[in-house]
């Protein structure tokens, strides 16, 4: 893959954009590899997401935004620009299921997803040996249930908090829930607002909570979905991403449709993850441009 | 296509029933095109669809009943056996939206779906002619909206009654909603429980209830869906036949999405129509087995 | 819809491009309200496509035009502008099979599909009845068979200049093949090239040629398919616009097969008309570009 | 899950099978949990599964054989009863590729799919340590290309003397061939006849062959597909068991078209083999029967 800069800009739409972007591009030689634009009719706000070839360009990273800088500022962009060749830092997340966390491992072990996984951290310890296979340090930070409310929330203080340094320890551009089952407090949803990806077991809106395929199941539903999205206060309503779902049939047990959905999960987790990594996900309000 | 008994059987699950049936089919000579079965492991209820060539039988519908009446009583049987050369009499039920209704009356008109259509009602006048080009009478039925509630409920009474009277006139063995877009009255779906089969414009349960595609491009979904399940009283909860998605994405308008639905919509209730129509349909509980 | 006008590009890649429309654009006032770009790396093809609102611009598509004229040169583009609120002229070509051109028609007359059918031209009679409702013109132009070589291929000479004249007289901008099944003559493929539209019941290149249903069921795959592609002197080898499939199982019969498939080729036809009629497909050798 | 008998027959159809067959079960106490059935109209051919719980029975699956030959006998039954609990042993065979290889085993490790793997075998050592951390055997077995057309021939041979001993030894049932992208000898394609898994990475039969993926590049379609299916002596040729589809656009290159492939291949291949490892899949001539 040839090195590419990734220029991501929302603002709001007007005449112009365009041509000032390409403009830009264009007096300082820039290739544009890849442009993907979309005017959103209703709340008027235009998103782009530009790929220029870095060899193209007799600057740099930090001279690109300096130079763009101004631009910017007159269109009001909201925008980033990033390096391909750089790898995002990810920390991976899990509790015992092993199939979103082996199926990512094996991504990104086979470079077929580009990104660099500087820890798993899990509330078990089942997964240790698949993780470290991967040459991946390995964090088991355990969740200890306790029927006094008040251990019970100290005890979760103290998991967040041992969670929250490993994260800043290794300096995580993103957090990936891979089936980690627990619910992250709101402070950290702040803290890395549409940096945290989760995957949950059902298409969203229906189901959200917890057990999803029983409720499934319950409904009579005669197809059963995933959802990746980010993560925000409200459980399982921030900015989806993708979904996907199959087919089950009425011989299908619980059992049976929990095993069809990992192909599901596995599918609509890392087609998202790869989205956020190369920095196709725009946000827009609880909604997302995905180019 | 050959003509063919069509039994369907739901009872407790016990050893010995396919081997009963199955034995009472052969010593009269019946050949089994057909057979299904489904024992349900959680609530233990045992079902069954055969189609049997009519040829292959030395007796017609009312005697096989008659044959068939002991063995049903002695397994508990819940059980219906009917003739496929003998069409289902089905009335439709549309408002202003012309693309079910056209697609289904194509797939009877081209032979595609066998069924007998006595009639079509709506509460508006717009599809008349495209229902008397195929031959059918069209009652308009309009339903006077009205802001005085004592006057609205009266217009709704009326409207339902002449409905009523219609579908009784017609003695149809099923209604379907194809788009109908009021919500019947308690008293017919009881009347016909397990007979009227409506198509929700949504992936059920997500998005019950008024403009389903609003409510989804509100929560930004990426897969917008339809679901034909059986009506009860309440709203679009009932038994779900089938359901079908598509993918849509940021750059999908409301009203793109609504002319994209159309397909999926049509897809789904003319799936669920023929399955229906050929007693692949069996109730259990709120659910169903499509066989 | 709002009006528009669409302007498409192929050209050689370089640097600038997005640039020099964009700039050309915003000069005028034109506000873009879709862009779409690709360029191919194998073939250093450049490929784009605007929806420019037609208030935003001072000028109509004629000025357009005269004043793009020197940029496309420049670039050596390949280019065509057109007004989204002029209707493209769409001759349908059916034979006996009503689901295609059913499935059209309803979609040009509910106004999902924004074309105008100037008439139907069939070798069978049948479908006569179903046109001339929706106040379209039919012409019947039989194809006689004949053992006799010579005759045969007189007779089809009379059928085709009877078609060709039918084509020029109404000014057609494009035609549909929608289950026509005759092999068009190489003069109307070359005349009318990226204009020609067909629709075949496989996923082609498998089981390209006579009963692709038969073919599929013969070979035991699993799923049928359909293919939309730009018709081309070679058999069922053109470019194509759009392809979908449908899973099978050992139970359909052919009969199951060839009604389970008319699906497909209707869902994928009106798929690829749309994407014609609205400019967004673009030839690149034997492959589209579709925007 | 619950120990079962599977008993997979093939026979003439004629009236009477199902009653034997129910009467024979239900005589000792036989409790059928899962039941199929296939008529072939066209060939006049009868197909059966049925799954009889283990503990419903008074006798073990030696005894079930002994009593029901007689019947089998009768029917001229093409037939097989297996124990679920004994897990089919079956050798994986891969080359440099590890998607679909690390697919299975995944699927093997986490108890989704229940089967032994007494070893994998590779004419290459890159997937040796990935095999070796599930605890299983890897052999590598290579196969050194010569120029020199004898040469490679008694290479050729030596490598599947090799191969074929290890499997002899090994006492496998099945083999499954995860990308191993060796064209196997007759000898073993006839030894194994229905036993030999292959995965093809295209939609058969599209494109069989090498390099399927830049074949599909050439034609520019729109969907990509895999297809899993028996190894025959005619290469990629044999009855398909599964086959599946993804979509793909003009943005995506050769390199994406491999990767998003891959995604379909596993899929595909596991589905396959669960089909297999379960008995569900009777062979019809070339094609199959996938209950």
């Amino acid at each position: 893959m040839e090195q590419v800069y990734r220029l991501t800009i929302s603002c709001p739409d007007r005449v112009g954009i365009v041509a000032k972007v390409g403009g830009f591009l264009s007096s300082h030689g820039g290739w544009i590899v890849e442009a993907n634009h979309y005017a959103d009719p209703v709340s008027g706000w235009f998103f782009m997401r530009h790929c220029i070839k870095a060899s193209s360009l007799p600057f740099g990273l930090e001279e690109f935004k300096e130079k763009f800088a101004p631009i910017a500022e007159e269109f009001q962009m909201d925008w980033q620009v990033s390096d391909s060749a750089q790898a995002k830092k990810i920390i991976l997340m899990a509790s015992k299921e092993s199939h979103c966390l082996s199926d990512l491992l094996h991504r990104v072990h086979s470079k077929e997803l580009f990104c660099d996984i500087p820890c798993v951290i899990s509330n078990h310890d089942d997964l240790r040996s698949m993780v470290e296979w991967h040459g991946i340090p390995f964090f088991h930070v355990p969740m200890v249930r306790s029927d006094d409310a008040d251990e019970h929330a100290a005890n979760k203080q103290e998991h967040f908090d041992r969670v929250n340094s490993i994260i800043a320890e290794h300096k995580a551009d993103s957090i990936v829930l891979a089936r980690y089952m627990q619910i992250l407090p709101a402070e950290i949803c702040q803290q890395y607002a549409g940096q945290v990806i989760n995957i949950h077991h059902s298409f969203l809106p229906s189901f959200a909570g917890a057990k999803p395929y029983h409720q499934a199941a319950e409904r009579g539903v005669k197809l059963i979905g995933a959802t990746c999205h980010y993560v925000t206060e409200e459980l399982d309503a921030g900015p989806i991403i993708d979904q996907d779902v199959m087919r089950i049939s009425h011989r299908d047990t619980i059992e049976d449709t929990v095993r069809l959905g990992k192909d599901v999960e596995k599918r609509v987790l890392s087609r998202g993850v790869r989205s956020h990594v190369e920095d196709r996900v725009l946000l827009h309000g609880n909604k997302t441009i995905v180019f």
